[in-house]
């Protein structure tokens, strides 16, 4: 072959064998050496470029543990063939590139998003470490669909104890998050039942997919109005008791009993309930699960570790009452759990050696202090701020007796570089409100920021 | 407070001061000592319990840590209320366990698994090590909708090396397996449009959710049957051209041309290129993807890492054509990636450092072997066998001349402990064909395995 000119630069950050390595394999993929060529000898290479006989060696060594060249004994290095496209001219029908908006603001009051500072990185790192090992290399193939057993156990271990949630692993799916968990669910059951939202309510159901399909109902102080369920052709219910989203407001536990009497009384109803929010309660006693309530299989539990753990991690799962295990099997039986293999192992010795408790017990805390904080700020400030929705979650509602509309008010934050979260967004039918209404979420928000946060927002009302 | 008795082990395995800190926190917890209780103070315990007062100060700083008690300076300490919920009797309505089917085979020629033993482990750890720490804390919240901006950018100039596509970042959404991703394309079209489907085809598209809108098409050895195409009602086609699933098939470059054609044609055509398959070619040259010969923005291009990495990471992307970028957004404004932002983060980093395009070329090899093995040892000792779509991929087809049918070859296989998969799983609409025709995929059977692992196959058809 001709010899090519590299470049090798000793003053160069990458060592020699590395530079003669990356140019040699350029020039394979580049076709600038044909396929077939033989390569001097090191012997020659090396004289020829004077470096070392060893650094040839090891460009050497690294383009045959790569493929780009095989050795033949006794005769030499050879290229081999590359599996790389030759070079197809396009014209780009169109050199538009469109930019997604990407925002930043000084206070995010995001209901969604959790405290940084609180995640145990250095016992999770240690898990991961351990596990992305050889000898867990069977882990790299496709896993159970429902999701990795070990995690399934600790997930049921945890619903026993925290919510007495009675199920075997069998019950549980693992998957990548809520909204992605929802459409499954609905799969189980008729394409024209119809299933009853909340009022205001979650927005992460695929409102295109349902518009067929949901009927709203009512939100009061005590949850959902389920003598308004009654009276709808609803089949389905999706709810959330524990802290529901967006009004805040906790079922009563008379409403839980007349609930699971509207779901008994008809062998096609079921109860979707989402247990959001329900790890982080700042007033009163904690309510029980639906599911733990419930007599007669009706009840379908769906929880995340969105808040719990972080939002990033993407995953929920969801516990089937054992009469649906069979149909969901029968039209899942093509799936994957979407969730990676090693996360959930990671997961799960995380909760296995008690992590997982102590880290909530943790963010417990540190919430309740953030919530007490923000109320009280409000509360001594902002007399005339009505705040609600306020014993669970990460968030609250403040209503705002403003003459000015919601959508200005929210305007008039975002100048002022604060998000702030309209109740109006997750509204799926009118609702009367007497004032502009926001949910201010505190999470993401640094315990020694609130005050000033507060102050900033309520400032930007009124500039 | 009444003092309880804890039976603490010095020999136990656990120290001292663990067994005080679980006893107390189980205390706790069942209410056996009451919210508001005060403690014994340090040196009172220490005495009674007959044991250091350090042991006593690490108990309690756990306890505090966790929130089980509080301090309060120059008073004591305190027992916190705790959000556990009151133990609620429940009849379980059924004990039923519904065990899920687990098989294990000897060997298993599932198309869908890897080779375990090539993985770079001790990279991907030490990506994952420098990735889960306090200074990436921000990726605990939730990130972009389309998945990570870094892991996007690395898949375009991915594509643009070795499939010659030309894409943005902003065209690029990331999910979790072609599972999750092939519905969301779907959602971008009329609900009523008509998608043509290969078949035999890819079985992962929920049938339920398309049996009203779904037009098989044939596929020939050159690929699917355009012509059919042409005659149909379709105005969506999903194909796999590098290597059909699961015939093997290439799409031939006439058919590639008339295939664009059909959707230059209309303005409501979109063709669903899946590049299934195309890292791993064995015969012939490269084909270049749809997307890259395309000039009507025409191709919504797929991909996934499962077989190019590890099917367990569930990472897949699209490639949406420009003009469809403001649909996916309008639609999926709410929506959350579902692949973990730090699996996103460690993905990106290690393709930008080249590690992913060194271990593609390491598997590419290996692979080869693989399958070279695989045709030999047929060809040699079973010349009835035939053998096609073996240019590429990790499967090939086998066509068994036996009187037995297809049924029944396949428990033959399983009574020896041997999973293999009939193309009949595959078809969308019946195809005559002259013999059992099963797909044997070679990724997950170790290279030195492969020819007692044919050789078992064989006999088990005969006995």
């Amino acid at each position: 072959m001709d010899l090519l000119l590299f470049a090798l630069d000793k003053n160069n950050d990458k060592p020699l064998y590395e530079q003669l390595y990356l140019n040699l394999k350029d020039a394979i993929i580049q076709k600038q050496i044909a396929t077939g060529t033989k390569l001097p000898s090191k012997r020659q290479l090396a004289e020829f470029l004077n470096i070392s006989q060893t650094t040839i060696e090891l460009s050497y060594g690294q383009l045959l543990a790569e493929g780009y060249i095989i050795s033949k004994p006794r005769i030499g290095y050879f290229v081999e063939e590359i599996d790389e496209l030759p070079y197809i001219e396009k014209t780009i029908s169109s050199p538009i590139s469109i930019p997604s908006p990407v925002e930043s603001f000084i206070f995010d009051f995001s209901p969604g998003k959790i405290d940084e500072n609180g995640f145990p990185f250095k016992i999770w790192r240690k898990y991961a470490k351990d596990l992305l090992d050889e000898s867990s290399k069977s882990l790299l193939q496709i896993g159970h669909r429902q999701g990795e057993q070990e995690l399934r156990a600790q997930i049921a271990r945890y619903l026993y104890e925290s919510r007495r949630i009675h199920c075997n692993v069998e019950q549980i799916v693992i998957g990548s998050g809520t909204e992605h968990l929802l459409p499954m669910i609905l799969r189980l059951f008729q394409d024209d039942s119809k299933l009853a939202l909340e009022n205001p309510g979650y927005s992460a159901i695929p409102r295109n997919d349902l518009q067929h399909r949901a009927i709203p109902i009512s939100v009061d102080e005590d949850g959902l109005v389920v003598d308004e369920l009654e009276n709808s052709a609803a089949d389905l219910v999706y709810i959330t008791p524990s802290h529901q989203f967006p009004t805040g407001a906790v079922l009563s536990a008379t409403r839980r009993t007349q609930l699971l009497k509207w779901a008994a009384q008809n062998p096609t109803r079921y109860i979707i309930e989402d247990d959001y929010d329900s790890e982080f309660r700042y007033i009163g006693k904690p309510i029980p699960a639906l599911q733990g309530l419930d007599q007669n299989d009706k009840v379908i539990y769906m929880s995340t570790f969105t808040k719990s753990l972080m939002p990033s991690l993407r995953v929920a799962y969801f516990v089937l009452p054992l009469s649906l295990v069979p149909k969901y099997r029968e039209i899942f039986n093509y799936y994957s759990a979407t969730v990676p293999r090693f996360d959930q192992h990671i997961l799960a010795n995380f909760m296995k050696d008690g992590h997982f408790s102590k880290h909530l017990n943790r963010m417990r805390k540190l919430y309740r202090k953030k919530h007490d904080k923000l109320i009280t700020v409000l509360s001594k400030n902002y007399p005339n701020i009505m705040v609600t929705g306020d014993v669970a979650g990460m968030h609250v509602l403040i209503s705002v007796p403003s003459a000015l509309p919601e959508s200005e008010l929210k305007a008039r934050a975002r100048q002022a570089n604060i998000n702030i979260y309209p109740l109006s967004k997750y509204v799926l039918a009118p609702i009367p409100y007497e004032h502009p209404t926001f949910l201010l979420g505190f999470g993401g928000i640094p315990l020694e920021k609130i005050e000033e946060a507060v102050h900033a927002l309520m400032n930007s009302f009124t500039h």
